[in-house]
């Protein structure tokens, strides 16, 4: 959606904000906070969206708490914004309409793990590194790793996926059940701890990917699971990308439990090169991950290794020592920060696009195509194993030319992946970036949606003008 | 929730049906039935739930045929109840405020296989098995097997999953987009085919699970796998449940990626010799199956092995050869006619529960007992990787202490279940046997599905009676 078109919105502020605010203060006294900085904080932050602040921030430190907030959010009728750490990408955190901020972060208790169930629960607060940190002597872990140390209620908020979703899931298949304070401000727990359920409707993927526009998540069960015996991790160059591409396919046909199966594009390795100060090879390239026991991970690594080679592919570098894989998931971690040394000055701006992997060779080449043809700079780097990925674009940020030139891409970018039936956003979530591109994705779905926002949300105070404008 | 009450229940017949069995006739001609026989074919026959048959059936042909009964049974208020196979547990299918039955068995055709995305999408009527058989050249199979050779659509439709959802998932994890019917004759599709997304709420989810009563489900984009390269299977007896169980848990613990670990306990262990004339231990066992290579497979067998022992387990027999693997499984496979065979002339009716693992040893414990206390004979089997049981009650249909006795058992054990912080039904789903259940376990939550079903169904035709009363 284009920036002007957000800043255009319509969006008047609801007259009980005010009211609200007085009674927030009197329930939460200096834990609401009206001062500028801390408002704009909570707003929108990380791309070029316009931060549209709240009018206050409650910090919450209990379930108690945030039901308390809702109910009087929602007798005021005053809009409602979850924060976990503002890491999400596409405006979710926005106030348009105004309303309050309620940050999660001091949630951020591991209430149980229950290790002979492969699972934990955790207060919505908790980043997904203090949960590994806390799960440490345990030989568990989370493995859902979008990059950014979200909160683990911002994760399921925007179902979040990342590097290792190829053998793990994403937060859609990793999240149990759900507590939720919703508009009513009733609590409701989603399912109970079982690892299936027929139980009815699932509403604990109905919440997950909500941002935030249904009910306030305050209270996940996550899944979990035994850190493997052996990680192997490594680096493979090749031709093209379509050959990266095609090697992907044959590895996941074949069965190999890929771990992680990353692809960066020529320009993201010069980047990373330049940045991490390695010296790969500055071809379209592979980085993976193997998990397992000793002999299934050689197995596995072996066998792709042979995939690689029929499709091109150069020697596997690889390692299972802690200190090589951190170095190399370090430098694909900083991709970021590297792809926008390639350009100081420059600000770096993701966007996400997802397509069945037989069509992601094509949606890649046209894409640079597209990107040349319009004189842009986008490093390239996707979660290949399943057809996600991103382009960085780096933007002079003063140039209104580059700015309209951007937009535009995103608008095109997000156009072809849809039209090889693949989604508009396969990890970042639509927010208020990608509103436009939702409607053409899925036309009449998108008003069924709509539809069971104004049941459970009949004010409309929970997040509005995200995902959709109703 | 007893079969009185679901006699008694006030289920007056809607007035508009007559108008639109008129109206299909005309649309349907010889396709629209109204013969007893066929109409009591369409309704529950698989358990001592009373059978309530529609007042006719239509068999559609095509998604344009769906939308055209959908459309007239809108406008006369007809209720509308869909139909695969007829193979569910609890109810679904019966019309209880009378109506039609839309029978999609034609709709048989798989549309598109895509092996490089590993997804294929098919109709609504096809059946697992004849996907399956349609898969047969491609080196691709669908694993989601729940015992009956069920419809996809409704296996959708009910969240089924079966024997090897430890590995798989289940149909929750392997539908990637549904194309549906919803109440008012439009025709949504949730999704876009790549394998994930981040694009508003996740109505395939919300579909997956909903027993027909948001929408008719028409069509299905699935995931498919690449079959094992090496199939191992075997048996392995236990001293007692709780040893078998602990090995399960280890098992899981030690991330070994078993594709099915499936309990029976003793009695069953007894009824399958008896019916399937083999000689195995009757001794609570584990009937397990491991996928991958063959030296992936040889150390998955030979650590499942190792474990086992450490609990008391006896030698894992086991065997690769396809003719031995269809043997053991056939004998999983026909417990239900083993079961029944252990008392000639009753009635097998099968339950399902679903616990946390760390929990499933006393629930099964307790379970036993609560059976020897009340002179019933149920035997016990297992998904016991995903903490899933059943019970087949074997009962006298003529003796009604007995029923009593099994009505007042299934009540005790969801309850001991959801005490468990488990779920009434695994797999089986709701529909109308499980409705005081599903309110006992998930409490103010059932509330927020009935306010989607009312936002999405407002004429309550879509299946009405089923999961929860309005």
């Amino acid at each position: 959606m284009a920036l002007k078109d957000i800043l255009a919105e319509k969006a008047p502020k609801r007259p009980g904000v005010a009211a609200a605010v007085v009674s927030l203060r009197e329930a939460f006294g200096e834990r609401l906070v009206t001062g500028e900085d801390v408002r704009r904080a909570h707003a929108h932050t990380t791309t070029y969206i316009p931060n549209q602040a709240p009018d206050a921030v409650v910090f919450a430190e209990s379930e108690a708490e945030v039901q308390k907030t809702v109910r009087i959010c929602a007798e005021t009728e005053t809009p409602i914004v979850a924060f976990g750490t503002g890491s999400s990408l596409e405006g979710h955190l926005n106030a348009p309409q105004g309303g309050i901020s309620l940050d999660l972060s001091r949630m951020d208790k591991v209430l149980a793990v229950h290790p002979e169930d492969l699972d934990c629960t955790v207060e919505a607060g908790v980043t997904r590194e203090s949960l590994n940190a806390h799960l440490r002597d345990t030989g568990l872990f989370f493995p859902i790793d979008p990059g950014a140390n979200a909160s683990l209620g911002g994760m399921a908020a925007t179902r979040a996926s990342g590097t290792n979703a190829v053998r793990y899931g994403t937060m859609r298949d990793n999240v149990i059940a759900l507590t939720a304070v919703m508009a009513d401000g009733r609590i409701i727990r989603t399912a109970r701890r079982a690892k299936k359920t027929s139980a009815g409707y699932d509403l604990t993927r109905l919440l997950v990917g909500s941002e935030g526009t249904l009910g306030i998540i305050t209270r996940l069960d996550l899944r979990l699971y035994g850190i493997p015996e052996r990680i192997l991790s490594g680096v493979c160059p090749f031709p093209s990308v379509r050959d990266a591409v095609d090697t992907v396919i044959q590895t996941v046909q074949t069965g190999i439990p890929v771990a992680r199966i990353e692809l960066l594009d020529a320009q993201s390795m010069q980047a990373a090169n330049a940045y991490a100060k390695l010296d790969l090879k500055p071809q379209p390239s592979l980085f993976v991950e193997f998990h397992g026991s000793p002999a299934s991970v050689a197995e596995q690594a072996e066998t792709f290794g042979m995939i690689a080679a029929e499709h091109g592919g150069g020697a596997l570098e690889a390692s299972s020592r802690p200190e090589e894989r951190s170095r190399l998931w370090k430098a694909r971690h900083d991709m970021y920060w590297a792809s926008i040394a390639l350009r100081p000055g420059c600000r770096g701006i993701a966007t996400d696009v997802c397509v069945p992997v037989s069509r992601l060779a094509d949606c890649i080449d046209e894409t640079q195509a597209d990107l040349r043809d319009n004189r842009l700079v986008g490093p390239i780097i996707g979660h290949v194993g399943d057809g996600n990925f991103h382009v960085t674009l780096l933007l002079d940020m003063e140039d209104s030319r580059e700015i309209d030139a951007a937009e535009a891409f995103m608008a095109r970018l997000a156009a072809r992946a849809v039209a090889m039936d693949g989604t508009c956003t396969g990890e970042h979530g639509v927010g208020q970036g990608k509103r436009g591109y939702l409607e053409a994705e899925l036309g009449d779905t998108v008003d069924f949606m709509r539809m069971i926002k104004r049941a459970l949300d009949p004010k409309g105070i929970m997040n509005p003008g995200k995902i959709f404008m109703l």
